[in-house]
């Protein structure tokens, strides 16, 4: 590119291009540290990470970058894709550039002492080392929001920041038109369940036949048949499963496996495999570019979820796969697909938010949704939060909180300051219901065909041209939702889903 | 470090660190590129390297740098070690900042081209392919050697890049002087292993008992055993075997296992954890910065051949590791320590300088040095390279190049730029031997019996203290074996230790 012909948007490329270069490296130190770092490397890393961090935030901040925005910005024939980039890059140099330096670094200090803080915590059940950690946590939190966005409220700034165009009203809103058709679903199904009876089929439990190698390969299998391109891509083990690395060409699943709980493994590993197609099947025309990224933290987990559970936890999908479960775990030759299907569709009230299933899972969000909307406006002092857990759990999910370890202690999103990240969950899981209906009575109408004969070509084909390469095209989930689909996210769906799908499991 | 407080010397450090820092990720990109990356990747990481040398660049290139190597430079009390930081912060200051960005540009970008095409022709065994390329790459080497230190011979500008205080003139003076002898004890021993007649155990000739996953954990048990610390490091396997990583707590060995070539895994394990201890051994108290780094090229590598050589290649290391050869490799039961110490010690004249034994070695890289400093002062065209290879080889090895792939295509050092690297091979060799030679007759008499016992720890420690720690304090090479050893690099004690061992072999 020579300095004489290159365009505004072309010079705007460029910086966008290298900052995403860098990115990509920060990915790859990411997943480095959580599956390859020898433990004596922390500090070390440590040191690394924050140089790295210091230029990309030199560099997000940069006057260049400000002057190549403002010229693009001026360009009067830009494309949909073009204008969503400089869009994107504006939201991306405000929100930098509003957070002063010095308290990027007070946050970053103090996120490590904060999560040292909650592991120690929480291992000793005692809330009560942690309440002025996590007070301090907040007030950075609300400070780091207010600078990002001044005048807005907080709470508003840190959901967008992982599901942009989404509000508290908004989400206020999806939330309430759950809560009560949800809960009378739960009950439900779990009379139904009480009343069956039925076990799960004891191969199925777990044990020493679970082996862990066999388990690795029939994952990589799995994967491999559902579309991950091993060519730009790998799966290692990490004790969290993850989906890292630096975008399009080099996505990096990671999942854990063990004995005891035979299916983490698997359906993991298809969890991670959602996420990972979106990133490779970002659009290559504009790699590099802000707009080819992930539309949101919602959006990605739409992706895993749909995998996950539209397609992994269907007896469809048990059936296609049945033939290799039977190979590399020869101890479960007397079970079938419907044995499958029961066993990974357990529905229990729970306290643990990760280990909950699908119908109850709604229920562990809302809760963190209404209690850090308190703590952010102010209305619940942190020394209070496990009593309003407590209190939480009880109504909604009926269920007693016997220690703060199983209730308020149990995620390490408020110790790391992620404010507003937990509603992503719901809106994945939410979205994902609505794009499979849509597909199903739209545009594949055999698709449980398709899944049944494990050929997942064309459903990952569709979400590749829907999602995946239209990227942060539009600006919000509701305004991608309303172009694949024609409506805006719509909860009717994920209950409808819900409701048909375990009337079947214990009917 | 508040800015109040901040010495003209802690500036610098802090810029020196930050430096340090960036390019231990690059370590990291270039073991994850050889050892785990995708191959779909490999545009993806050329983009990510060179924003991150562009990065490096600017940083090593900048006015506040300069600004600090010359405040800190007026500053009276320093001790030595910050005076040799100050010493080194301005060479790699000038070095960098003298040559012009289009041209670093220029180098490597015809750095890809250069390889490929010599990729090519190698496979097509056709030079006259290559030649062109090979001509742009040695006319851009000069150019940047120019740049670097106007006014000097780009060749010791060259051989400075990797052997700080090295000149052509000195390297000829050493090899001239271990020609002759050289040549002679050769002869004298190839006639005597000739007269003998000795086969090599055929349980140690390799096939199909050499499994490669045993292989791999003996390997890692002995690199264990010779002091490797696993916590601030890994071994994997890799094409071409390297050390890399990120400075001391996190050293990154690789290597590689095959059954027909048996002792290529063992041998080069051993030679890597030299590398990696070398690292691992770096003075704490100075981490990141420049006086802390290793050495040379040629110290580097004395430390690996002293591994490898003086300690793996003896029979005491053989019968330390006999219990665990025939533990891990039971068909080899019938082996002694001798049969072991005869193996990895044959000699043969040779076309290939990877393949050769430390007897032939040297003449693969005085001929290598003739030739790169006749290319660089231009007696020599780059078309006529292929016969002064041929003849070059029959006049110091006595053996005909059937063709140029066994011949001047062999290595990727000159297509890839790298003139004046090939001698510190040898500088390493030989300082192995004056190193051993001084720690056995000076410092640990009985040496011999603590390889033989198995106790590795103190010629760590002394290497440590004697070498790992003292970093770039001195200058040179001979600088730093004249504190160690009393003398500069003298090359008696290689020649002596050449005909000491290899008589023994073929007696």
């Amino acid at each position: 590119m020579s300095a004489t012909s290159a365009t505004p948007f072309d010079s705007l490329s460029a910086l966008c291009k290298d900052m995403s270069a860098l990115s990509g490296i920060s990915g790859i130190l990411g997943w480095d540290e959580q599956v390859m770092m020898p433990p004596g490397a922390a500090a070390l890393r440590g040191t690394q990470k924050a140089a790295l961090a210091a230029v990309l935030h030199d560099k997000a901040t940069s006057a260049e970058l400000a002057a190549a925005i403002d010229a693009a910005k001026q360009t009067p024939d830009l494309g949909p894709f073009e204008r969503a980039t400089v869009r994107d890059a504006e939201r991306g140099y405000k929100l930098a550039v509003g957070v002063p330096a010095d308290l990027e670094r007070k946050i970053a200090a103090n996120e490590v002492a904060s999560v040292q803080a909650w592991v120690a915590a929480r291992e000793n059940d005692d809330y009560s080392a942690f309440k002025d950690q996590l007070k301090e946590t907040l007030a950075l939190t609300k400070e780091k929001a207010e600078a990002m966005r001044p005048g807005e409220k907080p709470y508003d700034t840190l959901i967008d920041q992982f599901e942009r165009g989404m509000s508290a009203e908004r989400l206020t809103e999806i939330f309430d038109g759950i809560s009560s058709p949800l809960k009378a679903i739960l009950e439900k199904v779990l009379e139904m369940k009480e009343k069956k009876g039925k076990k799960v089929h004891p191969a199925l439990c777990g044990g020493e036949e679970w082996d862990v190698t066999r388990q690795a390969e029939l994952s990589k299998d799995i994967c491999q048949m559902l579309g991950f391109d091993m060519d730009k891509g790998r799966i290692d083990v990490s004790v969290h499963p993850f989906t890292g690395g630096a975008g399009p060409e080099d996505v990096r699943i990671t999942t854990r496996y063990s004995k005891e709980l035979p299916f983490e493994g698997i359906m993991g590993t298809v969890h991670e495999t959602g996420h990972a197609m979106y990133e490779q099947g970002r659009n290559s025309k504009y790699d590099g570019l802000p707009v080819s990224d992930a539309l949101s933290m919602g959006a990605h987990e739409s992706q895993s979820l749909f995998w996950e559970r539209m397609i992994g936890q269907s007896v469809g999908f048990w059936e296609a796969v049945l033939p290799k479960i039977h190979e590399k775990l020869p101890h479960t030759k007397d079970v079938n697909a419907e044995d499958l299907f029961f066993a990974v569709n357990q529905v229990n009230r729970s306290l643990i938010r990760v280990e909950a299933d699908e119908l109850t899972y709604p229920f562990h969000i809302i809760l963190r949704f209404e209690l850090e909307m308190k703590l952010l406006n102010g209305t619940l002092d942190v020394k209070d939060l496990p009593q309003a857990w407590k209190d939480g759990m009880k109504q909604h999910l009926g269920v007693d909180v016997p220690s703060d370890k199983l209730g308020c202690l149990q995620d390490i999103h408020w110790p790391s300051g992620a404010f507003g990240y937990f509603p992503s969950y719901s809106l994945g899981a939410m979205t994902a219901a609505q794009l499979y209906h849509h597909l199903k009575t739209e545009v594949m109408p055999d698709v449980e065909e398709k899944i049944k004969s494990g050929n997942f070509k064309e459903i990952k084909d569709w979400l590749k041209t829907e999602i995946h390469e239209v990227g942060s095209l539009y600006p919000s989930l509701d305004e991608l939702l309303e172009k694949v689909t024609g409506e805006p996210l719509n909860t009717k769906y994920f209950l409808q889903y819900l409701d048909e799908k375990y009337s079947k499991v214990y009917s």
